[in-house]
C-alpha cells in the first residue's frame, strides 16, 4: 500500500539528539502542523477536539531492528513492544494537545517528532474511546527519562 | 511511501454491516492477530503490556470523502476529525486489549475491525503516556451509539 503525505509538521527539533521521545518529555514544545491545502475541508470540526493523534513519516530512521535497547532502558525489546522509530513499517504515533487551529494550520503543544516530518493522517483522540484507565505501562512501569537518552538512532 | 502487511487482524466480522466502529462498542468481541514469523522477534515483551494499538489498513473503505455524515450522528465532518475509514490515507488504529499471546499470535478483546485486515503495525498502549485524563471528547460529547449505524460505507 501507498501512502502519501497530507501535509509537514514543523518543530523545534532539527536533530534527533535533543529531540524528545515521548510528547510527555516534550513539556510544552510547540510545533506546527501544516495540513496541504488540497485537505483542508478534512479539518472541519478539530478545533473541538483537546487532542489529537497525528499519524505520521518516521522519514529519518535507521534500518528496522526487530529488537533492541530503547531510550528508557538498555534491555532490548521487542519493536512492536516499544515506540522506537526503526520499525519495519516507518509509521509514528504521536498524541498532542491542539492549542489552535488558523485554517490548515494547527498548533499542537507536546510535540516530539522532527522538524519537516511528513504527516500521513490526523484522527482525533476520544477520551471515552482512548483514555483507557485499567491500562498498564507495560516494562515501562517505573522506568524514568535518562539524562541521555541515545538519541534517534 | 510503501507500507507492506506484517500480519493480518482476525476478528467474527466478514461484513461492515455489524463491524463495530469503535473498540467500546465491540464489547468482548475477541479476534487475532497474526505477525508474520519473519517479524517474530519483535513482539519481544508484548505480553507485558495489557492494551496495544493496532495500525492497520482500511483495504476495503470506499473512496476518499473528506466530509462527511459518521456512524455517530448525520452532521458532516472532517475526515481528520472522525475516525472513518473514507480518507486520504487508509489507515486504521485500534486500541484493543492485550488477552493472550501465543507465539506470533494476539488474542486480542475489543476488535472492531473486518475479518482478514492487513496489519501494518504494533505499539504498545502506555497508560502514562497514552490515558490523556484531560481530553476531551469533541463532536462526540454526549451522543450514543445508534440503533442502526450506517455501517462502514
Amino acid at each position: 500500500m501507498n501512502v502519501d503525505p497530507i501535509g509537514v509538521i514543523r518543530t523545534p527539533f532539527r536533530a534527533k539528539d535533543g529531540c524528545p521521545i515521548q510528547p510527555l518529555y516534550a513539556g510544552d514544545a510547540l510545533g506546527m502542523v501544516e495540513v496541504f491545502e488540497e485537505f483542508s475541508a478534512g479539518l472541519k470540526d478539530i478545533e473541538l477536539f483537546t487532542h489529537i493523534f497525528l499519524i505520521y513519516a518516521f522519514d529519518r530512521a535507521g534500518a528496522v531492528e526487530l529488537v533492541r535497547p530503547t531510550f528508557l532502558d538498555d534491555e532490548p525489546h521487542g519493536v512492536f513492544a516499544s515506540r522506537h522509530p526503526c520499525r519495519p513499517n516507518g509509521i509514528g504515533l504521536s498524541i498532542v494537545e491542539l492549542v489552535e487551529r488558523s485554517g490548515c494550520a494547527l498548533t499542537v503543544r507536546g510535540i516530539d517528532v522532527l522538524d519537516e516530518t511528513p504527516l500521513l493522517d490526523i484522527k482525533p483522540y476520544i477520551h471515552r474511546f482512548d483514555a483507557i484507565d485499567d491500562a498498564n505501562d507495560g516494562w515501562v512501569t517505573g522506568l524514568e527519562l535518562r539524562d541521555k537518552p541515545a538519541g534517534r538512532e
